[in-house]
């Protein structure tokens, strides 16, 4: 498998909406980004606020530019607050250090893009992200207790 | 109601500098933003200092970038630095978390625009962007005692 | 009609993709924003190269930013291109003067949102974006021969 | 007389969206600055497109910026594009090369602001802007035959 389809996408983002609605949540926004951290699809539910697309895309962005979830950059932040400032900058601020980013697996553990959820506490929008990742059939890395 | 209009940008601004006056505040600015973070109205008075504008539309626009106060986003500041900062740097340097910004609702609870005061404490521009609202006729969360 | 709807905008990117599959045009990208400008939806074709996004927000977001389509803008950076390239400065870098762009109007003329379409030439762009619009029911301004 | 007052601003507001009544118009949005380009007060008229704000703002400031009006700079940008440009890039975007901002000055010829107005024609902009000015007993620079 080359890189996530919009096929593959549209799969995920119904899946984060599925699970969404299942757990009563707030409106939602997700993105969904190849491995090169392109733009594949996004969608906010209504009643979203203005900065969505910006947490949203910060959360996978910064998931797939350090290798780690984004609940990893947020812990990273209370130990090292400056390093990931120096990521944001770094960036031009599109990194957004908080939980609801994950990487995108295949079987092989390759890398194929990220998810990034945002709209209800960092948490939640995790728990849509993984059930968006798992509707494609995907992977992410396993999600510590959140 | 579509839109906050020209008509209850002004009755809004004349709110806030009533309010203000009662209080014996020093000088405000006041921005009106509509749904979309698009500048309506704004006024400064006499003797403001010069980054006003930026503050105000700051804390107006952060509120309806995330969908609560800018109060909210104060305090979100002081547990999560780095993560309000990934939010300042996302949005160019529009987000400014201190209180004084409010979102406006219609009585469906509907986003209409936010308000954001600058010029006394945050407290009380607080209050001043609240009698804003009221004075409109439309609504504002509750904000919690200051 | 309070505001454009996830639903409506999902109504024209099909909308979109249906024409494009139609003429058999290159893969394509398509924003819609809501009249504030903030993104609503976002999908790109398979194979789509990298600024796609970029492009296609560029002549939806130029499109409310001046109240045009973005092919009046494309004819103005003709006749004024220092004048254009202080809008693209002023707004970051989000104005694309290229057809492609089009406004969203209800049955009162009221701007809803834009629609911005891009990956083949700027006329089959704009065609699509037409198209997409037109499956939702709603209104753009009537476009000149391309 | 130091500077233009928050009352003088808002009476050049009153004229110039009365001369755009009498003119019948289309909706138009109009900045006041002081003569450090600070922003004193703005008003977007309702159906007014998104980037009137930075539209009104750089004709105003880019008059301050070089003590000429408006107008004059979008002459300068045909003569000397690169030149303009430079400017456009000197201020971060903050001067827009077309006519409808004026300097605003008191007898002694000494400049107290700009005023800066955008939504119909450049020139009928101007128009406004002059007739703003001179509502509030001040007095700007001969305009040149529209």
């Amino acid at each position: 498998m080359d890189s996530l389809s919009l096929d593959q996408a549209r799969t995920m983002l119904r899946g984060v909406f599925a699970k969404s609605a299942e757990l009563q949540l707030k409106p939602l926004a997700c993105v969904v980004l190849d491995a090169g951290g392109i733009l594949i699809a996004y969608e906010r539910q209504d009643g979203s606020s203005n900065l969505r697309f910006e947490i949203a895309r910060g959360k996978a962005y910064g998931a797939l530019g350090v290798g780690v979830s984004s609940r990893a950059i947020a812990t990273m932040a209370n130990e090292r607050p400056v390093f990931v400032q120096s990521l944001i900058d770094a960036s031009n601020g599109r990194v957004v250090p908080a939980a609801g980013g994950l990487l995108v697996r295949d079987a092989s553990g390759r890398v194929l893009g990220a998810v990034g959820v945002t709209g209800d506490t960092s948490d939640n929008d995790e728990r849509c992200a993984a059930a968006g990742i798992e509707a494609a059939g995907l992977l992410t890395d396993p999600v510590p207790n959140a």
